[in-house]
């Protein structure tokens, strides 16, 4: 965060089209801006021509003031930015709102801004010319919500010409995003093509669920006015997370058992998630190891939201499932901690001293270091590239490795 | 628009929470406005403390003035609005943006804003209790483009469980839309759901792709500034239509039949689309009787863009294909001439000529007109609704009767 800072404090104005600024790829079809350089510099332009003050809002970074240009305009140039997807709003007048020119993207509870800044020679989560698996949206009726809920579904390039079954990972989004971040932001379907084509990964379906469920009948309150980490937004977020437990375990992991062809026992199912997503695997998954084998928190995990900086007890926690640590790692083949090193320092905080804990109580578990990157999606893209080659392989990398 | 227009300058401003007003399904998770009350009354509400104007603006109606009311907020409520979603923007101080509290929807080459506002005693684009099919998202190399690009294909209820082929329906959307519409906006998933369950609808596939294509090499000069018609406009405009038809029928077609349970002949082939999506479909089906038999264009068809109000010649339109009706009608089993009584002048005027001409050159087709509804979605889920029930039966329907 200090870094981002600085490095936006020492951005520079340029004129426009100078240098090799090109329109990012997360552009709407023709949007000429935004535009990133070859040094990973950003230019946001902003069409507001009476208003007195617009702000760029870089979720990862302070807010900065806009520059406003005779022609209506309102523009910025960034410092080198770190590579991957940033979320940004665009504050006019104190109107918090999206960019016209850039694809929206569900996250922060409403349809936000993001660039696209490329990750020189990676192209892990680009299209390439591999043969690409589909993501279908279903629909199934939940007794627990009551309502018909969708899910997006990424079948292996050879699903439709195969009659195999298949592993299932069940992935989750974070807080505020939905069941199409893990697609649309995370490019999770495009990391599995390229994986799968490499060969070193083993085909399987993802499936992304919205992590946001009410049980049928439960009125939610209005929340207008009471921030995140209120005691009345966490009371609706354990409500919540209950009935998504239920939803996902109860209704969920059936219908996709029932619609695919799906390999349907602990040994071939997976579920990790990214900071919310994070959290609700470790309560699902400890909760139901009868019905999981591989764990992956992704910037998010047991305890580091609710509880904050202190330690776990291995002993005691999840009712003792990690008592014998032996006993554990036969049980949960991959038990995964993921973090990127610009986190915020609660997060990174929090998610240190659950593998410090990890390691004093001697469960068998990835540690994995994001270099560089904040909690933003370059993380999880690179946790789910070094994640999914673990999963389902005839023996697990956890069986011989710790860390 | 004048009737709409005259409504909106008739609203009232009501205090909050009055009357029924319940946030619309069109919301984002939590969101509390936009409202919709049981007379189809909307409220808006957006937040923009420091702003000196804010205006409304649903494209379907005049810009009307926002109320700044003492907590920052700015407000509105519309006389009762037709049913459907209805997109809008709000003007900040000049700056024109989404309302984050509504869901995004790709419209006007932006994600922008919408409301949906409910049509009472109709179910027919909901969620019913019925079986649904999937919508996949599907990836092809285009040898036409150059790049990788995807549809939407939705598949019927029953296709993973039967092993039968299905005829095809290619559904396009309208022009600074996307491959997202038809499912996002339109429902057409929903519809389909509802409609094979009736019993009255073949079962079929559809296909739903991006209208906007540009050959390899093709570099897209700026259009900042050109405006919608302009020589610039349309020679862009005109470059694109070359390049999807193109990339429909010589890679997305042979790319579908490959990949999908399809009858891959022109008798169980449809194309349809709405707007820009219309004059795509009678350019690619006109020139290519081959390949399809079953035509429609909701809102949008041959000649009402480009040339304006004059009248069709069926005798040498599209080089002689209807100018003898009888075989014409033997060859083509639907044309569909679709429009909504409250469009515009210039849109209903051109399609109106367009059905007298037809008349004139006694060319068997069916002209629906949607009662009181703009150009809009509402009007193109109704022709979807009317539409597919006459595709791939067993006689068709315009065998029998015109009109």
């Amino acid at each position: 965060m200090i870094a981002f800072a600085m490095l936006l404090a020492a951005s520079v104005c340029l004129a426009q089209d100078q240098g090799d600024f090109k329109p990012a790829s997360s552009n709407v079809l023709d949007a000429q801006y935004p535009k990133v350089d070859g040094n990973s510099r950003v230019q946001i332009r902003f069409k507001a021509p009476d208003a007195t003050k617009v702000k760029l809002n870089f979720w990862s970074g302070p807010k900065v003031d806009m520059e406003k240009q005779p022609d209506g305009f309102w523009t910025f140039t960034t410092a080198p930015m770190a590579p991957g997807l940033h979320y940004y709003t665009i504050i006019v007048d104190g109107a918090e709102v999206s960019d016209p020119s850039s694809t929206a993207y569900f996250g922060g509870s409403k349809w936000a801004s993001a660039v696209e800044v490329p990750e020189a020679g990676v192209d892990y989560y680009q299209p390439n010319n591999v043969p690409h698996g589909q993501v279908r949206q279903v629909w199934y009726h939940s007794s627990v919500t009551g309502t018909w809920r969708d899910a997006f579904v990424y079948l292996p390039p050879d699903y439709d010409t195969q009659t195999i079954h298949y592993p299932v990972l069940y992935l989750q989004h974070g807080g505020g995003e939905d069941e199409t971040g893990w697609t649309r932001q995370g490019k999770a379907n495009f990391i599995l093509d390229n994986l799968i084509a490499s060969g070193n990964t083993k085909p399987m379906i993802i499936v992304m669920a919205n992590g946001y469920a009410s049980r049928a009948g439960y009125v939610v309150p209005d929340l207008t006015g009471k921030p995140f980490g209120s005691p009345e937004f966490l009371k609706v977020m354990q409500e919540r997370m209950s009935a998504f437990e239920d939803d996902m375990t109860q209704v969920l992991i059936p219908f996709i058992d029932k619609t695919f062809r799906t390999l349907p026992d602990r040994d071939h199912r997976a579920m990790a998630g990214l900071s919310m997503g994070g959290m609700q695997t470790f309560q699902v998954t400890f909760d139901h190891l009868d019905l999981f084998s591989y764990i992956g928190g992704f910037s998010g995990a047991a305890n580091v939201f609710l509880t904050g900086n202190g330690k776990m007890d291995t002993k005691t926690a999840f009712n003792g499932a990690m008592a014998d640590p032996a006993a554990f790692a036969r049980r949960v083949h991959l038990l995964w901690i993921g973090v990127g090193t610009n986190e915020p320092e609660r997060m990174k905080t929090g998610l240190e001293n659950l593998n410090a804990s990890l390691d004093e109580g001697k469960i068998q578990h990835v540690f994995y270091e994001s270099p560089g990157t904040d909690h933003e999606w370059q993380t999880w893209r690179r946790d789910l590239k070094n994640f999914a080659p673990r999963l389902f392989q005839t023996r697990s990398p956890s069986a011989t490795s710790a860390r």
